[in-house]
């Protein structure tokens, strides 16, 4: 059967069509410096928003209309995986990724709930042998049942560590069976509510007890798969461990973790942190840390993870910049961690959502690329900082100065001229190349 | 000549009194915990926000009135000496702090800076000698003249970098001269204000240059004070690189610097990043780098660095918390880095203001004191994380557990029971101790 | 049957009991300003967090463990009224608050619904008989439900309109019925998610058309309880209408409606539109539109509404200090509108927080009292505007001075002598109320 | 003398060009929907941003580099208004806008400081009979001096009062001789510090009797612009009475001034407030109340008024949007309330600001009026609240429905069908018309 049977396999039509169900942007086979988008871009389609999730919200029931609503339990699980490759083919998206409980729901028992996690698994395995989907990755959802109220591998109660340990395990071996190219942690519950109650120092060490435990049974069954950590400040706890990029590192670092991980970073998770996502995809990059991309967006103006589809070019160029400066994702992808709003609740609305998404990255690499073929910032930067390639800067850099050197040049050269920055200047020159490029 | 003539020294009068020019709790000589409250708390006054501060704001002129305004120049920073000496004495401060420029005004050359900065640190130097009042710590303006428009260490001009190693130099001496307990970084434009034009890694691979320079410069004179980098997110420049704990450690994880630098943690900081005074004092403190605390308090629907003096005693009593669990604060200290409303301009506010900070740490001393000695998080926590200190949860943390044994273990306990957290039961105890203590 | 049978009646023990099921500040008949603790405090227990809400998060599923979960439908909604009744006699609670939906389960058909409403007010009446708790305000949940999804009265479905309508006028004959002291109107969908798709000015146009049905309904059929207006500026909503007290006021007078609402002021929702709580308060004051309050406290750090019970002694007395010179708060009252944190889930911290909101209000009120007694602020600001009492000011404030006197009287008397605002002072001052008074 | 000597008056090139000194999409001339760019955006400079301000901030001292800097004093304002007039000519600006203390310093008393602004207004008055630049509006600055540091017309001190008088007096004389098209108030200091020492109802008391004197003046005067009030929520006061537009409305309403003022919106206030600018232009519009615009933009992840240049094409395309429904600003116009980065320091980036703000602006009027044209938003909007123009919705409009026929109406149609919000759909359009429009 099909669930969007209405809808035909979305082509690209090009900047001047208004046919809302085609890209204007995202042509999957057009090559942009040397690759071609669908290799640049490598989006994912995110299980739970898409297909699990059913439109709730702190004040709201689900308002969801979705045509597999009819079935409940493992039947409802078999037919979400039916919908999901039709989905994934009409909207010619490579990856997916899900969390555990998205695809299965818990039994009574563990034992049970793998079971059902093994029967879906299954099914997704004898879809994915006829299509060309593959799975960026996968995760353990360590934050919804109650279990984890006080954390997963943070947590005051050995037992529940103990049981995440059990889901993790049994999460790296279906990664390893669907051939998943990452494997992810999100702390939802790794963080803490009060300090009043908290012992953060065995937390932490807990923390790091629980990835080197990963680490050494992904290495034990072969899955090599990259390890990524999602940082995200806060929400649903008062303040999560892995808070930002930087903090992530700080941690990594710190537990001698940092050669076994990489970060992937949220465009949501970054502005709640204070920070563009330009900011933290630089970070993660400079410390040679940028794993992949929850690709959504964020409403600066709430405080909370709204998860929006991405429309905003400036912000899709300026993070496809940081992607192509790194070379790319390497393993990993754009994933559309978003959802539709509570408002948008047809089914209609799953293919506007991920149209407006695919082509807004689509347009953000043109222009991103093209930024960089002509070396609008480059140019710029490369004259600003010059003074570092000779003379005193040069020694400088070089390791060759002292605050004795240092200090007897200044003492000779107080007189000193800046340039000036010219933001206005570059803003205005992004926003030609946001706007001329198609 | 006295500059707070009409002002007796500010003595103990107990929590009854109703002088405004009195001590209601802080009784410097009296015992808390084996330690007088001097001792424990180690105030001092912020030489630029007392005495050098004149009232601007971004829409506003000077507004302060000070005896010492009738001199200019060098007469007024020798002025300015003689009224903080006073003031250390009247209000019992044992310590203070300074940036350079703080002390005196530039000069033509640099030359001509440091001869200025000599005067004046000889004055200081003779008020030390027949005062009990010690340097806290001191440190370099780098912020405020348009040189350092693009950065100080992280500058994009070579020149600025040379003359701002110089400036560290000079006060490296002056810290060794006066006997600097500490030696203190404050980033102010060591950031971005836009990624378009902005070389982050090689403008933190020279921060991290600078440091060990400085390091080494300490090491090649002998000043043995510590060294303390002081995290702020934002403001005046976009982005900070020090912008919290967490993201300083990562710094100095990273430069392998960890061994040479503390943290000096400041209340304001902490909530523009995002976080509770008290978490980012705990940050510091878990990783071993709480060296010294910028005591003010910020208003946190205020987006900007008000830099007030602290009067929230939940703020000071869980602060004191932290620096009573760390054992105290070692060199370090509580530096009032705060400063009167640009409406409290009148002579008198300067005494105000640091009665009820000193008041309110005292407080917070007592109520954090007896808080542990009566151990109600303590045995409240303890109680909590029991589970790891036997069976499998001592295997977990004692490094025995994989996840073999953990799956085998949670299959056969995957029923779990955990335990309120009692946020609220616990918050309704810190007040009462804050409430029932004097 | 009870469901609190391990608890007794809770009692007052003075704040030094360590009993944490006993009240240390409030007790009820105690005389504070010629009237008893319970006549100021009018305390009320929210229905839907403390009988109703089971803890559910954004990421999380239900935590809360209930005696009456073993219920379900309408045997529910009757067991949940039995535990409120014999809470509501533990706590020594004389008010409650419930939406409809709170204490009856919508049916197939709303003539269903209401049918189960009508069964649950009469259960809730049989208890009111022999009880002295009343009904502070009942309200209507018109947010929940997915038909609301575009708002009730300010949808864009005239069949919602209607089916909103039919709803209050329920809610009203309600009110009516229990003797409800106010009726609520709190719009949680009444605002846009984007103004791509939104017609502002008809939404506010309806919204005032319903407003005036619901007045003249009221006059129908005698219901002379007091209409309130809750303010929220966001969420679930983008943007809500009433965003906060003086966008409501500016609402109710451009429709002609001030002289049948007032305002129901909520803490957290005043934080989270970036005002103090005391400023809400101050605005509904000032205004004559102060007619209740929702008793809560939020997390400055955080973006949404938390909804915590209030501890924080600071915004309770300056709460009760603006309720105090509004003269009380008429038929109004202390709406607990608070949950335990997910994290506290145990049947137990129902009574450990409204013990610790309860004694936080108390100790809030005795020394907002004892402020006001001893004219703490009222002598300073009396004398800080005393300016206006005589001369040029008095010609100010009576009327009688224009452009042309003022303007003759500066240019004789430019040279303006001001005084310090003495905002530290202050603080201290009100540090030394909370914490000397019991 | 030039001051911008190396620069020729700035062309329109078209979107091609990439000469920075070129407009890409500012053609004045070119007509846009029956009207002229030029009459549509009736663009202005700020004076006091592109003139006088130095580039201080508030860690930082002057950084701004000003070919008039070698003068001082009166000669100084002299410099201004010549580079002021040879700056609005280059650029092709039609209006431009000051406070009185922008143009010319006060002298030692307000009869000097009258004569100083004579004098320099004098000379604008030469300027302008030979220029078409014409002023959009004037403004007293009562925030700077700190006589102002309690407030102005919000003052405690009724000297302070009548100085602001003399000052607005002056200011409408000076409105009426430049033929100001608009005359504004910006509260900076018209709020509180803290509520502990405030009267809040005094100061908005006295607040409308300052506005009321106000309009008396300017009819004596036969001053007959428009009288603006800009909303700013805070900075540098912790709350102002003006917060936003409704705030400022509701005090309107109440004291009977709505019929003699109208709002200048400005972007970053907007945020500051927790809005976007286009809400606050909407809110402004649909009371009747938009009456001019401070075009900049402000950094959400900031929380203080950047005051930046326009540059985010989604914010000037929905400006623009508003303005377009709005008819036009009528007397009001599109300021440039907007300063260069401390970092864009060159006299050069005059001119690139000012060039990227008019396009962004041109650009956004081009989106915004092919928006309308072609019905994109109207015809969904129009269809989606089509149920008010009919059956039961048409009663309820028309004012005949009421709670009885509602609910009756609902019996009987309980089974509600909604449609999506499509908010996902309307934002990829919005992209759209922004891209494809030149």
């Amino acid at each position: 059967m099909s669930y969007f049977k209405n809808i035909s396999k979305v082509q690209y039509e090009g900047p001047e069509s208004d046919n809302p169900l085609a890209f204007k942007h995202y042509n999957p086979k057009e090559v942009v410096g040397g690759k071609t988008m669908e290799e640049h871009l490598r989006f994912s389609v995110a299980y739970w928003h898409t297909f699990t999730a059913d439109g709730t919200d702190p004040f709201g029931a689900p308002s969801m209309v979705r045509p597999w609503d009819e079935y409940t339990g493992m039947d409802l699980a078999r037919a979400r995986v039916d919908a999901a490759f039709e989905l994934f083919d009409k909207l010619g998206v490579p990856f997916f990724c899900f969390h555990d409980r998205d695809i299965a729901p818990e039994g009574d028992t563990l034992k049970e709930t793998n079971q059902n996690l093994d029967e879906i698994v299954s099914r997704i395995q004898d879809y994915m042998k006829t299509s060309n989907v593959k799975l960026l990755w996968n995760t353990a959802n360590m934050f919804k049942h109650p279990r984890y109220v006080h954390g997963a591998a943070t947590t005051c109660n050995a037992d529940v560590f103990a049981y995440a340990a059990a889901q993790v395990k049994k999460g790296l071996e279906v990664a390893k069976e669907l051939g998943a190219q990452n494997y992810v942690f999100w702390g939802g519950r790794e963080g803490y509510q009060t300090l009043l109650n908290t012992d953060m120092q065995l937390e932490l060490d807990n923390l790091a007890r629980f990835y080197h435990m990963a680490v050494e049974y992904a290495n034990e069954i072969g899955f090599d798969g990259q390890f990524l950590i999602e940082p995200k400040p806060k929400e649903p706890t008062k303040h999560q461990y892995d808070f930002d990029a930087a903090t992530a590192i700080a941690f990594l670092q710190k537990y001698d973790l940092q050669d076994h991980f990489k970060l992937n970073i949220e465009a949501n998770h970054a502005t709640l942190a204070g920070h563009t996502f330009q900011h933290e995809l630089r970070v993660a990059r400079i410390n040679g840390m940028l794993g992949s991309v929850d690709a959504n967006q964020g409403d600066l103006l709430l405080g909370w993870d709204t998860d929006e589809f991405p429309t905003d070019l400036y912000a899709t160029t300026l993070a496809m910049y940081e992607i192509l400066k790194n070379g790319g994702l390497g393993s990993g992808g754009l994933n559309f961690d978003a959802k539709p709003r509570r408002e948008s609740f047809e089914t209609d609305d799953l293919l506007y959502i991920h149209i407006v998404g695919m082509d807004s990255f689509a347009k953000g690499l043109k222009a991103a690329h093209k930024l960089i073929e002509d070396r609008v910032l480059e140019d710029f930067i490369e004259k600003r900082y010059r003074s570092f390639r000779e003379g005193i800067g040069l020694e400088i850099t070089s390791g060759k100065a002292d605050f004795h050197t240092l200090e007897a040049y200044a003492l000779q050269n107080d007189s000193i001229r800046n340039e000036s920055g010219r933001q206005e200047m570059l803003k205005g020159m992004v926003n030609r190349y946001i706007m001329r490029v198609d």
